[in-house]
């Protein structure tokens, strides 16, 4: 199923990060806080076969890897930018519904 | 982080199916093909503890329980459905890219 393949939280902040312009993988791992290297390998290779983003090996020295999303990938940000406005909009209203939630079950 | 808890596709599944009104467990279950009891519990205490999803026991005997979708998640529907028509639109352009990486990777 293609959508368990982009629904999850790093391909998003990838795809977010490559909006601007191609990135280099370590580059794209600083931005991610907290993705480890096997995590972040897994997720772009996983991205590119789905191509929504390419891989280009600069052979400079040492060799680098630049990885740049395509133009598939980029249908992808609106629907994605609309679910990270809905995230952003409505934190509050989720963060006071734990609050209740952890209150009812013994955890508040 | 509230965008992990909501993109996975279980969650997304259960909004999608509740949009009509509310549902039973089982009735959920038997909906969502290929969910275990186990990841539709945790997916829904999750939804309910989000705020997105509330939790109803009916007296009726056996004691059931019902779903139902809240305000607060019928927010979230318009930008699931983006990403839904996304999903449904591109598949060919993605199967495509699939099959092209896998025979340059040579598994095709």
């Amino acid at each position: 199923m293609l959508f368990d393949q982009i629904a999850d939280k790093w391909s998003m902040m990838v795809l977010a990060v490559l909006h601007a312009g191609p990135l280099r993988f370590n580059a794209i791992r600083r931005l991610l806080e907290g993705v480890t290297q096997k995590a972040l390998t897994q997720c772009l290779r996983r991205l590119e076969r789905n191509g929504l983003v390419s891989r280009r090996v600069i052979t400079t020295s040492p060799v680098a890897v630049e990885y740049e999303i395509t133009p598939l990938g980029r249908t992808l940000q609106d629907p994605l930018k609309a679910l990270y406005a809905w995230t952003y909009a409505k934190m509050p209203e989720v963060e006071q519904a734990r609050q209740a939630f952890d209150q009812r079950n013994g955890k508040g």
